[in-house]
C-alpha cells in the first residue's frame, strides 16, 4: 500500500509530520492529490487541545489540488482535473442540507442533523494537510478551478473566504449600510471585503495589529481603529454621530468583541458572529434592551459546497476582491511543524501560510 | 378645563386612581374617549419599579375607543369612528421607520432612531388607563374597530396579539415547523396560535400552570409541558426524538427560559425572544455550538401601527384565533387599584382584566 | 427477468398498461414495490400529447411503496420499508440544488442546471404507475410513512399537495393576508389549504364546478366564486371592496386565469403561479401598471426531496389538512386505462384517483 | 402674490416654460427653493402624451434645493437647509407603507393603497422644474444634503439612481451572481452600478449606443453587447457558456428587451422590471417553461422617502458609485424648452441635463 506524508494531531500540544496510507475512495468519494493547503486558527485551537479530535488524525481543512482518482458512482469530474473542496463538505441528500443548514448536515442520523456535521476534513475525517485527501460526497463538494487561477489565488476560497464573506451575507449587509467589524484576522479581512462587495459605504474595522488595519483600507475599510489605542465602540459612536451601525461582524470569538459587536448596534441591528467561542458569553442588559431593542443575532459555520466555491472563485477571477496579501508564508509540507509554530505565535506578522506537499 | 379620572404612577409600588385634565389634541394627534383597556404585565415592571418611568405619568397602552376629537391635521377618521390604537404607535416619517424598524421609531432624534421609540403610551407619554387618550401620529395609528367585533374581542391586538404573533412571525416558523413556546402566559398563549396560524404542525407549550396549558392546547398546543411535573428541555427532546425544534419561542424574559429554549434548537434553528428581561443573560457555550450551530436569536417589540391593527382585527374576525379566554376578569376604572393587585400577584388564574371607564 | 405491469405511453392518445422488466437499482437507487399512485393532470397533458415525452415510457410521478431493493450505496433506509418520493426527485448535489433551484437539477449539465431538471419520473425516466419503481438519488428523495397514515392519507404529498401548498409560500402568504385562488381542482385545492395554513383570514376561491368549492369551503375559502354564475374580477373587488388580494394563486394555466389573477392583485402584491400554460401568455398593460406596480409575477415547479415530503406528511398526520376528500375514486392498475378514460374526461364528480396494483 | 417660473404641460407636444404664484406650504409641506433639477424619461413620455397628465401642470420629480419656508407642523428641518427629496414621496402613515409598499401609496383613499400613488411631483401634483416646490409629508421626504457634495452629485439620487439601484435589489443580486442589464440609459447605468455594489461578478451590459456601453464598463460592466451588432440572447449565453443569468434588469420598457431578459434567465433567474411599458407584453411559452421553470418577475417603482435618499447620498459620499459621466449637459431654467427638445430627441449624447433656476 502507498504511504503519504501527513500532519497528524497526536495529543494536546502536538501535531507531527507523519506517514499514513494513501487512502482508498469509496463510490461516492475522490482522492486529491493536494498541490497547496494551509492552517487555519482552528487548527490551532485544535493543536492546544481547545476543541478535541482524536489522536491520529490528519489535520486542514482547506484544500487544492489534482483529482487523482474517482469513487466509481462520481461523475461530472475527471482524473487530472484541477480542483478545491470547502472546508464544510455537505452531503446535499440530508435533511439538514434540504432545510438550507448545509453545515449541519447529519446524513447518518435519525433526523438528518449534526451540529457542525459538515465539518469533516480534519474534525472526523482525515484531512488536507497531507499529500492526498479523500473528498466524501465529492460531487456536492469538487469544483473546478479555472486555468487562469494559480492555486494560491483560490487557496483562501475554502474556508477563510467563505467564511468572512458570510459574515456580510448573513447580517444582510446592504447598500448604504454602516458597518463594523471586529478583529481584522484573515477571517475579519475577508469579512472587511464581503461587506464592501454587499453594498456597505460606510466599514469601520477594528483590530490591535497595524498591519492588518493596513490591509483593511485596501480591502475596503473606510475608517479602522486600533484598540491599542482608541476605545472601538467610543470610537464607532463617534464616527457614526450616536446612530450606531446597520450591521457588527465579530471575528474573533471572545466576550470583549462579542459584547462591542452588541454595543454598536443600532436598534434594530444585526449582530453577525463568525467567531469561535471557547466560553459561555454574557449578553449584558443594556445593550440588548432588555430584549425589546428589535436586535438579531446570528451566527454562521463556513458554507460549503461545489457552488459556493465556484462563487468564491468569481470573485476572485473577476477581480472584485483582491485576497493575495493574506498569503504572507510559504512552506513545504516538509516544514510543516516549522509553519505551525510560527501560525501558533502570530509571529512575523503572518496572516496566511501556503502549504505546498 | 375638564377633568377626567386616570391611573397614575406615583413610585415604586404605587398606581393610583388620580384625576388630570383632558388633553388637548395637536395637529397630528387624536383625542379618544376610552371605552375598555387592561393591564399589561409591563405595568407591573413599572409598578414595581423595575421598569422606571416619571412620576406622574398615566399607566396603559392597550386602548380601545371613541374618536373623541381629531388634530387639525389629521385626514381620513371621522369623530365618533370606534377604534384601537398599537401599544406601539410609529410616526411612520422617522429613518427608523423608514429601515423598517417602525418599533425603535425616533422621529425627534438627530439619526431617527430611538431604542424603544415607538412604544409611548404610558412610557414616555400619558398612557390608556384613563378616560380620556391622546394618540400621537393619529394617521399612522388608529384603526377602525369593523362593527361586528366587540370591545373585548380587540382587547388584545394592540400588544398581547400583535406582540406574541410576532414570535412565531420574526421565528419564521412556516409549514410542517416544530415549534417550542417556553411560558404560556398572555404573550406566550398568542405566541401558540401565531405558531398555529404560520403552519407549524408540532408545537410544544411550556408552563407550570395547569389551566393555562389547557387554554394553550385549545390555541394550538400539541403537546403541553407543566415544568413543575416534567424537566421542559428533556421533554421536548422526546417529543422530538432528538432533533430538536426549528424554532423556539421565549415568552417569559427569565435566563432559565431562555437557555431552555436555546437547548432545545435544532442546529440551524431560531430563538424567538419576546420577554423582557431584567438582567444580563448568559449564553452558554454548549448549546451554542461555540458560535458555529448556524443558530439566530431574533427579539421584537410589539409591531404597531394601524395596518398591524387591522390585520390582527382580521385574525379575530375571521375566527382564526379565538383569544376569549385570554380575558378572565373585568373592572370598572374606578376599581383600577383592585384590579392591579389582582394581576400583580396573578390570583385567582387571572390572565388578562377588561377594564371599563 | 422478472416482469412487472406498468402504464406505458405509445403515442398521443394512447397510455396502454404493458409489460416491462423489472428494473435493476444502480448503486444509488432504490427500487420501490409501488402500493398506492395516482394520475395527474401533467399525465393527461402527456396522453393527449400537449406535453411530449418518449414512445415507450412508463407514467406517473406519484408514488407509494415499499423499499424493495436498495442500491449498493444507499445508506439511512432498509429493504421493506414504507415510503414515498416527491415527483420531483433532485439529486441534492448539483450547483441548481446548492443554489435553491432544487427542481432545475441538471446534475449531468455542464452547469448544473436543466429547466424542470428534477421532474423525471414519467418525463425523462419510468414512472411510477407500474408495479415496481426505481428511485433516482434515493438518500435524498426516500421519506419514510409513519405507520400512522394510510396510503391513501400520504398519495397527495408527492405531487398535489408539495405544488398547491407552494403557492402559498411562494406568494409569502402571511397572517392577515387576503388571499384569491384561482381554480379548485386538486393543485387550487391544496393551494387553498395551505393558504389557510400560512394565515390568510380572507380566502376567496374560483371555480366553476359547484362540488369543488363545497370542497374548497372545508379546506378554508372564506369565500366561494362560481365563474358560471359571477365574474370572478368583479366579485373578488367586491369582497375587497375595492381593495384587491395580497396574493393571488393561479392553479390551472390558462390566460384568462392568468389575467384574472393580475388583474385582482393590489399594487405591491404577487402572482404565484402554479399552472401548466400551453400557449404565451399576454401580461394586459392596465393592470399591470405599466410596469411601475411593484408586482411580482413568481412561478413554482412542485418542491420535492424527503425533507418537502416529511413537512408533508406531518401536516397530514397533526391533522392540520385534511385531503381526504381529494381522493373520489379507487382503481386496480389493470383498470387504470378506464381510471385515465374516466380521469381525462372529469367525469363524475372526480378529482383524484387511488391506483393499486 | 409672488410669481415664480415653472416648465408646464399645456397639451402632448407642448411643455412651456410658464409663470405660476409661488405655493403656500400647509402644516406638513415644506416650500422648497430649487437650485438643480433635470428632465427624465418619464417626463418625455408625458411631452409626448403617452402618459397623461392635467394640463397646467408642473413637470419635474428630481429636485435639488434649499428649504424655504416649513409647514407649521414640520419637525426636524430647518429653513436654509440645502435638501433632497425623491421623485416618490410617500406619506409613511398609509396601509401601503406599512406593509411595505412605500411607492404605492393611497393616504386618501379607503384601505390606503394607490398605484403609483406614491408618485406626485409631475404627476398628481405640481414637479420641480420650477422656480419652488412644495413637497408634501415633509418630515418623511426632506432628506440633509451633505456640504461635501454638489448640486450635480446628489442630482441622480431622487429617481434614476434610486430606480436603477432597485433593479440590482429588488433581482436580489448577491455575490457571485452574473446579470445581464438591457439598455444603458440612465437607470440602465445605475442598474449596472447597482449589481456591482450588490456583488455581482460578472455583469453584462446591452444597448446600441457606443458611448453608453463605454460609460457602463466604467460603472461595473465586465461585458458590453452592441445590440446593433451582436444578438444579444446569443451573446449572453455564449458569455455564459450556455447557463445563463441569475438575475435579468430589463431597464427600457419594450417588448424586445422584456422578452430577451426572460431568454438569458437560468432555470430559477428573477426578471428585474424598471421600464414603463406602453403596451401589453407578450411571455413567450418556451423562455418561461410553461409556467415551471421556478421564474420570478418583479417590477418596481422608484423607491423615495428621506432614508432612501440618505442611503443614496453615502453611495455618492464614499465613492463607491461615481455617477459625474451622466450629466452631460447644463442649462437654465430659462431654457428648458431647448433642453427638452435635446433630450426628446436624444442628441449629442446626452444622458441627463442639469437644470439650474
Amino acid at each position: 500500500m502507498a504511504k503519504m506524508k501527513a500532519a497528524i494531531f497526536l495529543e494536546p500540544g502536538r501535531i507531527i509530520l507523519g506517514e499514513k496510507p494513501v487512502p482508498e475512495p469509496g463510490p461516492l468519494d475522490a482522492l486529491i492529490r493536494i498541490t497547496t493547503t494551509t492552517i487555519c486558527g482552528t487548527d490551532i485551537h485544535i493543536l492546544k487541545g481547545e476543541y478535541p479530535v482524536e489522536s491520529g488524525l490528519t489535520i486542514g481543512h482547506e484544500p487544492v489540488g489534482i483529482i487523482e482518482k474517482l469513487g466509481s458512482s462520481v461523475q461530472g469530474f475527471k482524473e487530472g482535473q484541477r480542483v478545491i473542496a470547502g472546508a464544510i463538505t455537505p452531503c446535499g441528500h440530508s435533511n439538514a442540507c434540504q432545510c438550507g443548514a448545509w453545515s449541519q448536515d447529519g446524513p447518518g442520523t435519525r433526523h438528518g442533523f449534526k451540529p457542525l456535521g459538515g465539518w469533516r476534513f480534519g474534525n472526523t475525517i482525515d484531512g488536507a494537510q497531507a499529500e492526498f485527501l479523500l473528498v466524501p460526497d465529492a460531487m456536492a463538494n469538487l469544483a473546478a478551478v479555472p486555468d487562469s487561477l494559480t492555486d494560491e489565488q483560490v487557496l483562501m476560497c475554502p474556508d477563510i473566504m467563505s467564511t468572512g464573506f458570510s459574515g456580510a451575507e448573513s447580517g444582510h449587509v446592504r447598500i448604504g449600510d454602516t458597518v463594523a467589524i471586529f478583529a481584522q484576522g484573515p477571517i475579519g479581512l475577508c469579512a472587511t471585503a464581503g461587506a464592501k462587495l454587499s453594498g456597505a459605504t460606510t466599514i469601520i474595522t477594528v483590530d490591535g495589529i497595524a498591519s492588518r488595519l493596513d490591509i483593511s483600507r485596501r480591502l475596503g475599510a473606510s475608517h479602522v481603529i486600533n484598540f491599542r489605542e482608541t476605545d472601538p465602540v467610543a470610537a464607532i459612536m463617534r464616527v457614526t454621530e450616536g446612530r450606531g451601525v446597520d450591521v457588527a461582524i465579530e471575528a474573533l470569538g471572545t466576550q470583549a468583541t462579542f459584547q462591542a459587536a452588541l454595543e454598536v448596534l443600532r436598534p434594530g441591528g444585526t449582530l453577525s458572529s463568525l467567531g469561535v467561542y471557547s466560553g459561555d458569553l454574557t449578553i449584558p442588559l443594556g445593550p440588548f434592551g432588555a430584549g425589546l431593542k428589535d436586535l438579531k443575532i446570528i451566527t454562521t459555520l463556513c458554507p460549503g459546497g461545489k457552488e459556493r466555491m465556484r462563487r468564491m472563485m468569481e470573485v476572485i477571477s473577476s477581480g472584485r476582491a483582491d485576497l493575495k496579501p493574506l498569503v504572507t508564508h510559504r512552506y513545504k509540507l516538509d516544514e510543516i511543524e516549522t509553519a505551525y509554530d510560527l501560525f501558533a505565535h502570530q509571529r512575523d506578522g503572518v496572516l496566511k501560510v501556503a502549504i505546498t506537499p
